[in-house]
């Protein structure tokens, strides 16, 4: 479907217009009385899909009648496993149904009884983690993020690593504290240092005390490679089922004492909260823009036909919490990467390592080069040594107890929105 | 069970005492007729668990007998879950019934029909992973290990971060790409630098030209933890399920390009080999011994009351090759460590990461002091300088296609012997 703005769907639209029908996102739902299962969402509702697919009346829509089965599981990895032109087909079908205009009408608009069982109101259901995640490798492709914490964390000089041009840096993280929006994070314990610059290093055990969000984009592996075969980086989108909203919360102190030499650990495995909703590569595809220019030449591997390779979302943070009011902290965008997921997977398995379907990667923090578009407070706050506003008065350094952080991100163009829906998680006390 | 030479099974011995009755590891096994499910090794055989306890004979034996339909599943994570006393139970069950001197012998040595089903020949199993491994962790706590790569990596005098004392310094690593003995391992392509000390780095893809093994051990969780709790190291091998052996390959050209600032990647994940059989810790228990002594004072979340922390592990790495028989390379001992697993555990869940059952961590690399005792080439070579003699003429650096890398674990102490087995991979070329 190419973007026409005049393309509305008979159902009711959401308030921030991040589920139109450019957009049909795929999760993992369950009410009240049901199981959890599979849901596209649309405007204020979601489709629940089983109840879809099951019915006699789906049966000239092929790609979803056929599904019914695995719309009923409790995760998505099977049917991303279905590959693209299941995933195309399904969605394809869907807008077929609920455009304005349709001309099968009959099937759900016209069908009240169906239309009772398959449209829930969004406010009505609980979202999950839409697939059962096997590993979780985040990267740090967001270029002008990693040159600022360079600088904090190493000084100027040796800000950017030498490999950091050459490959798409990245590192395995935890994919048991991955969760999904809404859940509540408990603030972490950890050893840190209270004098860091003392020349012999005394840690103490204690609360995170300079604990902060980070601003990436997860990307959802659909389709499983076999250990000791690599993806070409120019295929590496057929193995990507869709995109989600990360914040990748960081225990800065814990995570400045302990990550060298093997890197980012206990400041890291805490939590991670993505948005529910999995946006797909054919919803993204109008929005396609060319990653920042990398001037080192690359290896072969590395190097896109396609340059327009990553997605033009504008990104937003912000928190809520007691007397501060939707304070917008942020402003960054999708174009700020100088890797794409494509090259990021064709790094990955260049040594032959397997992916499965449901591993996720994350971008790296995507940061402009302004203060109020840095993706973590940690390159705001220059290392938290300045206050940052958040209206009303009020400023943070880093993030405290009872703040609720907020993610978004939307696309928009020539009068179509898509958008991602919420990432939220709000900070309890530490134990 | 104490320690009692004198008991014996009545099953044929394996030849090298790996699995005598006072071991009883558990693992995944299938037969040519059959799915894969859950058995326990006793010298040459293999026990069916599901076939033994589906059994009505197995009545008496009631921890067996009650778990039929978990024996049945082909992981362990779920029999895991069921805690230490249940595994204790299985096992004392089986020595019950396995010894020579058994009272119990009407429900298994003399019954010739269950014999003929339960007791499977080893060289006709085909061994799987035992666990679904959700995360797994590979942690630095040999001691000897880190020194000595610190000195190739860094240089003396940064050969050990500050951190190292303090902490178990530890990173995720990636758990698609664990496999069990007997997995060929495709050598690995990456980036790699032909002129490492050139101030312009200008690196190759090239398939790795320094490959090399890691001896570890593994530990497999048993408990699942919720996220945000934390695990208190006292109580920590209560959430042990068992213990394996762990090659952790590594590929030294690509690991020493790409590892700064985050760690491990690629080196790392394009293949992690373990044995198959889970060795408990009431196995383990009489072999007990003191870690290495850590003059740094420790936090209190990782201040043990056992101080027999660690197991007395001899361990062995060598080679088989064309021209190359059994070449044993190097020997070292579990008490190479600096940090328990019990230290391990409580420092991973300190800031509330959740364990699932199934997840593994591995020890790190095992070395002693002397050149035969290093568990890596990287270490005995000296970075790939010096040759090490192989036998019948031939050396090695690294590990050179069509090698076959084996490594042995056991115990053995007051005429008892228990031991992990298999773990073994050969290197295939590149693609």
């Amino acid at each position: 479907m190419s973007l026409d703005a005049s393309v509305k769907s008979w159902v009711a639209a959401d308030a921030r217009g991040d589920f139109s029908i450019h957009n049909l996102p795929f999760g993992i739902f369950s009410t009240g009385s049901g199981d959890a299962r599979a849901g596209v969402r649309i405007g204020d509702h979601v489709v629940d899909l089983q109840a879809l697919a099951s019915d006699a009346a789906s049966q000239p829509l092929t790609n979803i009648h056929a599904n019914a089965a695995l719309f009923g599981k409790s995760t998505l990895n099977e049917f991303a496993e279905l590959g693209r032109a299941v995933h195309r087909g399904v969605r394809t079908e869907l807008q077929s149904i609920l455009a304005a205009n349709t001309t099968h009408g009959a099937i759900l608009r016209d069908n009240d009884a169906l239309k009772q069982k398959v449209l829930i109101p969004a406010d009505k259901v609980t979202m999950h983690l839409p697939m059962q995640i096997g590993d979780y490798t985040d990267f740090y492709a967001g270029y002008h993020h990693a040159f600022k914490v360079g600088v904090l964390f190493r000084g100027p000089e040796n800000a950017l690593q030498p490999n950091y041009t050459h490959l798409p840096v990245g590192y395995h993280g935890r994919s048991s504290s991955i969760v999904v929006s809404g859940t509540p994070i408990r603030r972490p314990k950890g050893q840190i240092l209270t004098n860091p610059t003392a020349p012999v290093k005394e840690p103490v055990t204690s609360a995170c005390k300079r604990l902060d969000y980070e601003v990436e984009l997860g990307c959802f592996i659909s389709r499983s490679t076999k250990m000791g075969d690599s993806v070409d980086v120019n295929e590496a989108e057929n193995y990507v089922f869709g995109y989600v909203l990360l914040n990748d919360w960081s225990a800065r102190d814990i995570q400045a004492w302990e990550y060298v030499p093997l890197g980012p650990f206990n400041g890291k495995n805490f939590g991670s909260t993505i948005s529910p909703w999995i946006v797909t590569p054919d919803a993204l595809e109008p929005f396609r823009t060319e990653s920042l220019e990398n001037t080192t030449p690359i290896q072969p591997y590395l190097q896109e036909t396609q340059k327009k390779n990553v997605f033009d979302i504008q990104l937003e943070v912000g928190i809520n919490a007691e007397g501060i009011n939707n304070a917008v902290l942020a402003q960054t965008t999708g174009k700020n990467l100088l890797w794409s997921f494509s090259q990021m997977i064709a790094h990955h398995t260049l040594g032959g390592c397997p992916l499965r379907a449901g591993d996720m990667m994350g971008s790296g923090t995507i940061s402009g080069t302004e203060i109020r578009q840095r993706g973590s407070l940690l390159e705001m706050t220059e290392g938290g040594k300045q206050d940052i506003e958040v209206g009303e008065g009020k400023v943070r350094r880093f993030i405290e107890d009872g703040d609720s952080v907020f993610m978004r991100g939307w696309c928009e163009k020539d009068g179509v929105r898509i958008g991602f829906g919420d990432c939220e998680g709000t900070i309890q006390p530490a134990n």
